[in-house]
């Protein structure tokens, strides 16, 4: 079996070229598949289907469908740096043009923007809901299709261990570095700290923005352990994301 | 630049063939290699090369030479477990034959051993120092070329997180299931908690046998949280330590 491995902002992927949709990509494979020792290590598997053939979803005018699998097997709706991996996986194979895509996803169909250095895509509108207490700390709620709370923090660097008490939703720490300019750690849920999270850095800048009276517009630069993503809170509510998404190596498993 | 990717009880490798040692195999390429989210992702990197082409040592009757480096870049004398994968990688390959096969390694010569299912290696003799007192409990120091302290306890399920207060030495925890049957965990000097360690399962069958008053000779079953080993104390004073090694898939770094 063919496969790649990608990252973005060291969130990172197993892509499987699955063209005509003939894969029996069982959640068993996807954790062996995923296990960091004795298989290849990813947070997720990236299957690269054409929509027409994956069996989910018609999307006239989106010719590839993102099917996303967790580490731990389970199918996923979408994931803000996993479309950005596929999306140049796409673009270094030939199988899309450069420049503006559609990509089909259980999130909906996603518009994408692929140049040398980054890939930008627009995450879809962000919800934001009644303030939830972390830590003793009442911080903002933001929906980018799964749910996080954000925490202005002086320092992300002073911060030790991630350990909140509440762990049924994503939490980022986020720090203001200076102006439009954040830096984030965060505690996804079911996972633990990692070294990124898209739309957790959708939801810090959506949720900064707020709290200083920022207006829609600005792009901000948010800096994760893994890098540095780009976020801009779209005046029509929408967020685009973007960043280095790259693919590493590519393989055949024995 | 081709590689494969290989593990025995999930301690894992990046295996690059360079056979006639053209490659300059710096510590920063290592560190990139074995990074587990921008990399490949491994404990260390196996390099391939003819002993005759190895330009470190010269030893007749081994015509391979495993240049082995751990995750951090360092250069490193053995690896059990790396000295097994190697030996595998070789057979699958067709340059070796299967069944006995000497190996050059900056720790002398290694003779192996390899079979369809396991390979063996004899990590030589093992020397029996003093004890050595961690969290307060007398263990029995063993050197196989590297240190380790081995500690008697109950259940190593039973004892949480690992944080010996000796991390300048391996320190294995072992629990004896039954007749000739361990099980351990281990905590790596500068790595922490690992799911395998080679010279650890030889050090504590050698401190259990001599706890117990076991003569030298049977064989030990190790069970680690990576899998099952085999040790044996040889009358001769020798250890042999066999397990599984598996390459997992062959890949090309883009």
């Amino acid at each position: 079996m063919r496969f790649l491995k990608g990252h973005g902002t060291e969130n990172d992927f197993v892509l499987l070229p699955d063209h005509d949709g003939t894969l029996d990509l069982t959640a068993d494979l996807v954790r062996r598949l995923c296990d960091r020792q004795a298989g290849i290590g990813a947070d997720g598997v990236l299957r690269v289907v054409r929509t027409a053939a994956c069996g989910e979803a018609d999307h006239p005018g989106a010719e590839w469908f993102m099917d996303y699998r967790n580490a731990d097997g389970s199918v996923a709706e979408m994931c803000g740096n996993g479309v950005r991996v596929y999306a140049r996986h796409l673009v270094d194979m030939g199988l899309a043009p450069a420049g503006q895509l559609l990509l089909a996803t259980r999130g909906g169909v996603k518009d994408v923007r692929v140049t040398d250095d980054a890939v930008t895509v627009d995450m879809g509108p962000a919800a934001v809901g009644d303030p939830v207490t972390v830590d003793g700390v009442a911080g903002t709620f933001v929906d980018m299709g799964n749910p996080h709370v954000v925490l202005p923090v002086p320092s992300v660097a002073a911060l030790g261990v991630l350990s909140p008490d509440r762990t049924d939703l994503n939490v980022e720490y986020v720090e203001v570095v200076g102006p439009h300019h954040l830096r984030m750690r965060v505690h996804e849920r079911g996972v633990g700290e990692t070294r990124s999270c898209g739309t957790g850095a959708c939801a810090a800048v959506v949720a900064t923005a707020l709290r200083t009276g920022e207006p829609r517009g600005a792009a901000y630069d948010v800096d994760v352990p893994g890098g540095r993503l780009q976020v801009t809170w779209r005046a029509d509510g929408h967020v685009l994301l973007t960043g280095p998404a790259v693919v590493v190596y590519e393989g055949e498993w024995l």
